[in-house]
């Protein structure tokens, strides 16, 4: 793969060319943003590091630099800008999303520092791949999300929260092919937390067909729950933080998402490094 | 800080003249052993990288050979054999502890790939230097555990188990500062997972008097409870696996760890590196 097609994807949500960033540049890794004032910078990383499964870190900007980020083969072109590469942004004062933006020019300043964190639309193409598409793709609903008895390991300001997981159907006879293709994804959630009915009760979700969060799905015959970590949790964690948090948050508006340079493959590679 | 001191130490474990490892070489990272025949290894190393605060690696041998680690900024000598340098090990058949040796060159071969787990020795040290030394030090008692109502996630065929976690009695007003102690020692362990008696009930311990392993902890007036996640999970991970693992497993003698050649001061600077 030529990373042209990741670029050129930047360049068209920049230009405001794209908005959903579903199914663009397929086999580079998408990722959700979230951008703090630099003080709670390290104890965020921190949450990401303790949590890793629901809060897979991709790349961090450099203090000061919204054009370059950490490790360097996340955006690999100098031609980058956090502030402009991602379709459509949100703005939070005190835990409220106060404006949905185009770019974060004018309210950036170089105190921020964005974090860059993995989404499962990764996974979902290699699943697609092996003949088992997720069911909100083929019916084009949102996916069902739900707040799990997980919790989240408190990092400096970060004490509270529950990691949130999105919910996809499948016949219980395809569990390990669905659990062995989404391990290989574990920077972008990998594989699930819990599946069946069962693993619905010890997720603490009585009512499947209630999700907090997208729409319900439909199950077919026989077909049974099977859950992941959701990117939705480092938001949830901000929020659960936001009488300790001052200034402006900035996060992107859900599914326009920015398309990194990471491959599935590049991550793997890295696995033996990660300690 | 030289070297020669974590090398002394592993060479005095290797020819028998230490047995219990508290207190030896100050400032470098002790760690916990797991070792697998190799088809394990990938589902164990997933499992840690997925759940790293109850599971911390520090370092994995490079299959076939017990004499090299990576990363190898974990064992810098090149006189190092993992199967001599713990001072005890345990082996284990179908989950049950079935002897305690010295060494395990007549029962390793070649299939198997030994883990690195960090340990909380490192972050012990550190509160003791800042006038909050663990009351289980003070006492000489074991630290007491618990088993906690925190999931482990899931990874390949270790599918079970909930993280176990290890408690010291602080006075409410220390909590800040014992929580910014420890929490640089992200690779062994980091910061206190809950505190206080609310949260003791949030993990689902009833009755802090009773731990499940080590020795209940005397509480001095206005105390609390901290809690830490523990480096016993891992091993209680692969007892609730044993049913799908043929073969010996080899763990270290609880207490009796080996040296490495990591610092906190190392594990700070590699941060960033770890996504």
């Amino acid at each position: 793969m030529d990373n042209i097609i990741a670029q050129e994807a930047r360049l068209r949500c920049r230009y405001n060319q794209l908005t959903n960033t579903a199914g663009i540049a397929p086999g580079y890794l998408q990722a959700n943003l979230l951008v703090l004032p630099s003080k709670y910078a390290a104890d965020f990383h921190d949450l990401c590091l303790r949590n890793p499964v629901p809060c897979p870190l991709l790349g961090v900007t450099v203090p000061g630099d919204p054009s370059a980020v950490r490790p360097a083969e996340c955006i690999r072109s100098e031609d980058f800008d956090i502030r402009t590469d991602f379709p459509t942004y949100r703005v939070y004062s005190a835990g409220r999303c106060i404006e949905s933006r185009r770019d974060l020019s004018d309210v950036w300043n170089e105190d921020h520092v964005g974090f860059l964190i993995g989404c499962s639309f990764s996974f979902e193409d290699a699943l697609t791949a092996a003949g088992l598409p997720p069911r909100h793709q083929k019916t084009g609903t949102v996916v069902a999300m739900y707040r799990s008895n997980i919790p989240l390991l408190p990092a400096g300001i970060f004490t509270g929260g529950h990691c949130i997981v999105s919910m996809r159907p499948y016949r219980p006879e395809h569990i390990d092919r669905v659990r062995g293709i989404t391990r290989a994804y574990l920077s972008t959630h990998g594989e699930p937390v819990a599946w069946g009915w069962d693993g619905a009760k010890q997720l603490g979700i009585l009512d499947v067909a209630k999700p907090d969060f997208g729409e319900p799905q439909i199950f077919e015959e026989g077909e049974v729950p099977v859950f992941w970590a959701c990117g939705v949790t480092p938001q949830i964690a901000v929020e659960a933080a936001s009488n300790k948090i001052e200034g402006l948050v900035f996060a992107h508006e859900p599914g326009h998402m920015l398309v990194t340079d990471w491959t599935a493959e590049d991550l793997q590679k890295l696995k033996p490094g990660i300690i």
